[in-house]
């Protein structure tokens, strides 16, 4: 049985979704945000403090992209991978490590010194760099999207899960008018998914029953 | 053939690095730094203005450990990739992901501020907040590297040059005495590599016959 540990709206709704998109049964673990303050226990299981952690046997993992990858490879169905003899391949893995390291970090930064830090220790000056930062390198998927519904493969694969998550911080940081009219669009067509439904449902179904507060807590890393 | 465009010392070291391991030809194009501000045309080839930009017949690539992940994939001997079927395919792709989102983005932060950015507008404590940020989370590898040589599969993979890439950026930025007992010695370990070695000797060799300065030039990023 795999289990995933999670927090609301954090990275590990990536395997969140992916769990949901291959109807596999999982356990669902929440946390109150941030963990590393407010359940000390969880340090024991993961010492980083951070989610997602996804336990799968023996695999232990912490990185949610790369959990969208491992579980489009393990289990079928398997069209949410590329294969590495298709054309796309090269394009998979590529925006696999967009999502995060390229459109989700900056926006960690906006969060943390926006949000989460004390007043006193708060820089709009960092917040507005990567603000811009984060828009300028979403800008640059206008052109793909604006020809194709999906980003590689032309079908919807573990990579538009890595995005997709890009663009529901996106989306709870106020930045989504920013979007380009085909990245709006693409948003939209993701959001309209059954998997994604799925996964906001499971999300609230599970922080209502363990008695956590369903308000969006999206870094666990800061 | 494959092109690696590339700057001294930056992400793009992680595919030089790999195509040295793999023995492959390839053209190496290297860029002043930041190419953005520097070689304007090099936004005709890659709008985003960063490195690595990797051609190979119609795949293009623009992360760096994402290039890692490829290049073991489609290339023999196919050793430096795991595959799924083996146990260590979670932790292989987690490792992959680690070494760019988790230990290098925060270093991306202290140069930044400390370094790039005019005097008026450098911030002492976004850099001490990353770079303790870094250290802990590159701390937790300690227990791990004490106890095996590599990261995953009992074997040199992508996974370690995409994690040696992130100790590499570490050494430049005078953070390397502070690496734990094991870090230090897995990082020894890495540079004694042949194929380490020939991907340092491949770029002073390439930035000296293309007219580029050897000084290591890590973030084209920010």
């Amino acid at each position: 049985m795999i289990t995933l540990f999670h927090c609301v709206s954090a990275r590990s709704f990536r395997p969140l979704w992916m769990l949901e998109e291959l109807g596999l049964p999982y356990e669902l673990r929440m946390l109150p945000f941030p963990p590393r303050a407010r359940e000390r226990s969880y340090l024991d299981v993961n010492p980083l403090g951070t989610v997602p952690l996804l336990l799968d046997g023996a695999t232990r993992m912490t990185e949610s992209s790369a959990i969208c990858q491992y579980l489009a490879a393990r289990y079928t169905p398997n069209t949410l991978q590329v294969e590495a003899d298709e054309p796309d391949f090269g394009s998979y893995l590529n925006f696999l490590h967009f999502g995060e390291a390229t459109l989700t970090f900056p926006q960690t930064l906006v969060l943390r010194y926006t949000h989460f830090e004390p007043e006193e220790r708060r820089m709009p000056q960092v917040a507005a760099d990567y603000q811009k930062w984060f828009l300028a390198r979403l800008r640059s998927l206008q052109t793909l999207l604006a020809e194709q519904d999906y980003l590689c493969a032309g079908r919807f694969t573990a990579a538009d899960v890595s995005v997709g998550y890009a663009l529901l911080l996106a989306e709870h940081l106020g930045l989504a008018s920013h979007f380009t009219p085909a990245v709006a669009a693409y948003w939209s067509r993701l959001r309209q998914r059954e998997g994604f439904a799925r996964a906001l449902r499971a999300q609230e179904a599970a922080a209502r029953a363990q008695g956590i507060s369903t308000l969006p807590s999206p870094d666990t890393r800061v």
